[in-house]
């Protein structure tokens, strides 16, 4: 049994709107104390006759039984004029009394505006009843039915403060919350009151009963409730949905407090959102999180972008909710400032479409000789080594899973959707002039994927003969690796670049310590990364990384060469192998390019015998 | 001997300020008759002695050569009071009078406020010996100068009006305006005064003095010398510099006048600036222009955007100036609404980075057996047939060409630039989630080159021993000619793709046909391409296409594993090759990256065997 509230008052006061409303709030049923009067009542009061202690008795008896049974608790609108019918409704229910207040003349006028079906003579003898009550909430009745809701939510919220909030309850933000309450933190949990959304709060504090929690569909109850500076994470939608909390949050805080956004928000949207809070003398923090549903409940990676001020105050929370690396140091860290961590989660996601891709790439290769079953027994030899990832792990159960006892993975539509990241990614690095090559071959490799019908045409029409390569598996380990290591070689240099252009000042050893655990790309790789970009700006400057690269280059042009046997699409294998070549490439052939580019629309170049600030130009159709 | 503008007028009437201000407008040099006193004379004035008509008569005279002598004509500031006077110096001279016209009262209040080596009290004497001029133009001098000055200029400015404007006299803004000219039509040619570019209109009236043209620093006076509706092509570099000139035209245009912007703008751009223009009541068309500088002088490409009212009526101008086809018919054509002439120029050149890379590919799989002379060679026959294009010549031009008898391509250094086209084409297929992968591949491989630094690094510390592979050159035209297909179906099919999620309703085939002549991409392959488009929105629909594509597959894998051999960087060519696999795979690895979506962030998926409006999501760890 939970409590109820009781709004009491007489006949007109404004019981039931005041009472829809508050429940609404506190998202709990709404109950109306006249629904439950005998029939033989009803028709008294319909005739204008006032109802004697006789009359009211039995029905008060009821109302009594019915509260007690009201698991989720409840607001009742119940006039309960006198002391003896409120003793009657008190017993053995935990009950808050809330008297709404008004002298004979206000209640008289808002009556005579209403149409209900006791006459508005018999308030008079209403006033005549009443024993206003020395307890509970008092509030007048003199304002609007929301003012007279929020006095009575700051009054009846206990004066407890939850020491961390979040808004948004849908997956990421209840895997977080429990994560935290399981931690010992007390928390505000906030979600919008919407009508596909109106059981969010209620199912949540039911699951949660025992924990140190309050819910809240009222923003500014929410914000009440946590202990300053408050510490406020928003788990909601990307995009214009943060930009509407914030408009409404942003009145209600004060100096000092701390905002986060663990959304995969865009970084550019970040550093505005972080200059606005700066205006308002509140701080901004973007944060990154990955791993999932599963992650955030047992422990996410989280990339954080803002000032040390505001992080120092929030990171002992963090910390102890986060994944713990490979040292059992937690793997969040202060990455850079001003939509520093939103840029490193969106190229952690960048990387991850490579990552994603490389895998499907090996099981296109290894689908026509092998079955599904076949190919996990080798992913799982491969994940035991410095091949094992999570996104290798979860494929081996994708490629285990049954259905009927058949594989579950050959009944999925190909056709690969995206959310935006990955895109984001690519376009960062068009945008800083950084090749990014192998994410960017899986971005568009979806895209391909979504010509289902064009491929359907084209492969009736063509009608290739089908050709079985005989594919080592060695060399596809390798040729998997090699590729994996210019992934992440290509993401975390684009992260550089950005750094640099952004000045965030971003340490990439430690980018890669906060990805060893928790987030969706780790993996042992992670794990052999992390020193060596201690020494490093670069990976490929590290010696044994550049032997083993050379040393797989075979592997990775036998397995292009059996690829293309089979025609199978290879696009990121390919794109890493191409970026490769092209790096260590000492003399390209740009030089030609440069000369077109002089030849027809006169760009200019320059010389490799001339200093490199000089541009020359050519008539290049005249000789001699 | 150009004319000579003289400001005359008592002292003090602000014959310098108005003179100075006339001559930077005008673009020509400014000079003052006092500067040209005998030392005695200004000594007399120095003390207040009023100078006699013998003391003038020296000074005079030798004015009178000086103006002669003026090449580009000029603005002097001479009192010049009496007829007498004015008479010596108009002899054999062509020489305006402008007359700054001023009562005592006025004249001397404005002296009063100004420190002059001539006495205050001489103004009377001056008055006394002053004989207005009953010719040239009088203007008070009760205003500002700037006021004076556009009076002088609306004066002396013929009132003949010119059919087209162009704003902006740079290399392109050149040679437009000689083609036009060259084909009778009459123009007014605007650059802005600054110090770097104040030569720009005086050495371009000099250049076409024969011609029908008017040139002008004065934005207003440049606007006023246009018959209305006035039709004004601004072709100055894209971004900020558009918008400031848009800002300081707008006020000077009337209702449906024609602004054009013939330069490499961002087609979002052009759509909120044609949006600011309806607004204004006048029109807004985009209009990319290809050809480079000698595409401009003899007849550019054009691709235009925006509404037909306003097409139609620079129709015949723009067609004219224009590159024919192979029917003869112009390379212009109105071929989308707001924004789709720019976004069309846009993957032009996005075409033309994957042309482009291309050939340097083709170019770095011979370099290593072939001389630049013999590669030339090879490209000449290659220009015969259907690989032929504008890009293929000029390379061969670029190969053949000799620096003191060495090849001036081995000169160039190997880092290649770009300007921004090429990327937007690039995040433009991303942001349409459209898998243009060559031109993306291209310039990303641009970005490769710029990291020379790391290349010439990581070939010294791998040292590879070089191999000369054996390359069939019939193969690698095969593999060539099948990538510039694949280029040039994803090129169309991102503007297809645009121009659905836009509206615009481009015709394919006339944006190929467009594209015949005229402008860098121009080639054989485009006029093969043409009638297609006419039957097919994907080139990949055409049975002899498809045919050519299978029939090169194997040609292109060939080449691909000698370039491996040889450890060549052939980013689009593998690109062309793994598109083709993508697009020919009925079914794909995509399922499980949909799985793997699924798996980790319940992102559900579709099923083979369910209607495609159905979601479905799994736990994939349990079995069962």
């Amino acid at each position: 049994m939970r409590k109820a509230y009781i709004i009491m008052g007489v006949s007109g006061s404004g019981k039931t709107t005041v009472g829809q409303l508050l429940a609404k709030q506190l998202a709990i049923p709404f109950y109306d104390a006249d629904d439950f009067h005998p029939k033989s009542n009803i028709e008294k009061m319909e005739s204008g006759i006032p109802l004697d202690d006789e009359d009211r008795k039995p029905w008060l008896l009821k109302l009594k039984e019915e509260i007690r049974s009201w698991e989720q608790g409840g607001v009742l609108a119940c006039s309960a004029l006198k002391e003896s019918y409120r003793e009657i409704l008190s017993e053995g229910n935990s009950i808050q009394w809330i008297y709404l207040d008004g002298d004979y003349k206000t209640i008289f006028k808002r009556m005579e505006a209403r149409n209900h079906y006791m006459k508005p003579e018999l308030l008079q003898s209403q006033f005549e009843t009443l024993e206003p009550p020395s307890y509970g909430i008092l509030v007048s009745v003199d304002q609007t039915p929301e003012a007279i809701v929020s006095k009575i939510i700051s009054n009846i919220q206990p004066m407890k403060r939850s020491e961390f909030g979040i808004i948004g309850m849908g997956v990421m933000g209840r895997s977080l919350a429990k994560n935290i309450l399981r931690h010992g933190f007390s928390l505000s949990a906030y979600n919008r009151y919407t009508e596909a959304e109106k059981e969010v709060i209620p199912s949540l504090l039911s699951e949660l009963q025992n924990e140190d929690i309050q819910g809240f569909t009222n923003l500014e109850a929410f914000v009440e409730s946590l202990v300053t500076p408050r510490k406020i994470l928003l788990m909601i939608p990307a995009g214009s949905p943060v930009d509407a909390v914030l408009e409404e949050l942003t009145p209600l805080l004060s100096q000092g407090d701390i905002i986060m956004d663990g959304g995969n928000s865009h970084y550019k949207d970040t550093q505005r959102r972080e200059k606005l809070a700066k205006d308002q003398k509140f701080h901004y923090l973007g944060i990154g999180i990955s791993g999932g549903e599963e992650g955030a409940l047992l422990g996410p990676s989280m990339m954080v972008g803002g000032d040390s001020l505001a992080y120092n105050i929030v990171k002992v929370l963090l910390e102890t909710i986060s994944a713990k690396d490979f040292n059992n140091k937690p793997c969040i860290s202060l990455l850079g400032a001003n939509g520093g961590g939103h840029f490193i989660k969106t190229i952690h996601n960048g990387i991850e479409y490579g990552e994603m891709q490389l895998l499907a790439e090996v099981y296109a290769l290894l689908k026509p000789s092998l079955s599904n079953d076949e190919i996990a027994e080798l992913f799982i030899d491969w994940n035991t080594g410095e091949t094992g990832s999570f996104l290798l792990e979860t494929t081996i159960a994708i490629l285990q899973k049954k259905e009927n006892k058949e594989s579950l993975l050959d009944k999925i539509w190909d056709v690969a959707s995206s959310k935006g990241t990955g895109t984001w990614s690519s376009i960062a690095a068009l945008e800083q002039g950084f090749p990014a090559t192998i994410l960017t071959a899986a971005v568009m490799e979806r895209a391909v994927s979504n010509t289902k019908e064009l491929r359907t045409t084209l492969s009736e029409r063509l009608d290739y003969e089908s050709f079985l390569a005989t594919i080592d598996t060695e060399k596809l380990k390798e040729a998997y690796q090699f590729a994996r290591l210019l992934n992440h070689q290509q993401g975390l240099q684009l992260i550089e670049t950005t750094s640099n252009s952004e000045g965030w000042d971003v340490d990439l050893s430690e980018v890669v310590r906060v990805w060893t655990n928790g987030c969706i790309l780790k993996s042992e790789l992670l794990k052999t990364i992390h020193p060596i970009m201690g020494n490093h700006s670069i990976l490929l400057e590290d010696t044994a990384i550049l032997k083993k690269l050379k040393h797989s280059e075979s592997a990775v042009v036998d397995i292009l060469v059996w690829g293309m046997q089979q025609r199978n699409a290879l696009p990121c294998l390919s794109a890493s192998l191409q970026y490769w070549y092209g790096i260590i490439t000492a003399f390209s052939s740009a030089n030609l390019i440069q000369a077109q580019r002089d030849a027809f629309g006169a760009h200019t170049y320059k010389r490799i015998d001339a200093p490199k600030d000089q541009s020359f130009t050519t008539n290049w159709k005249t000789n001699g």
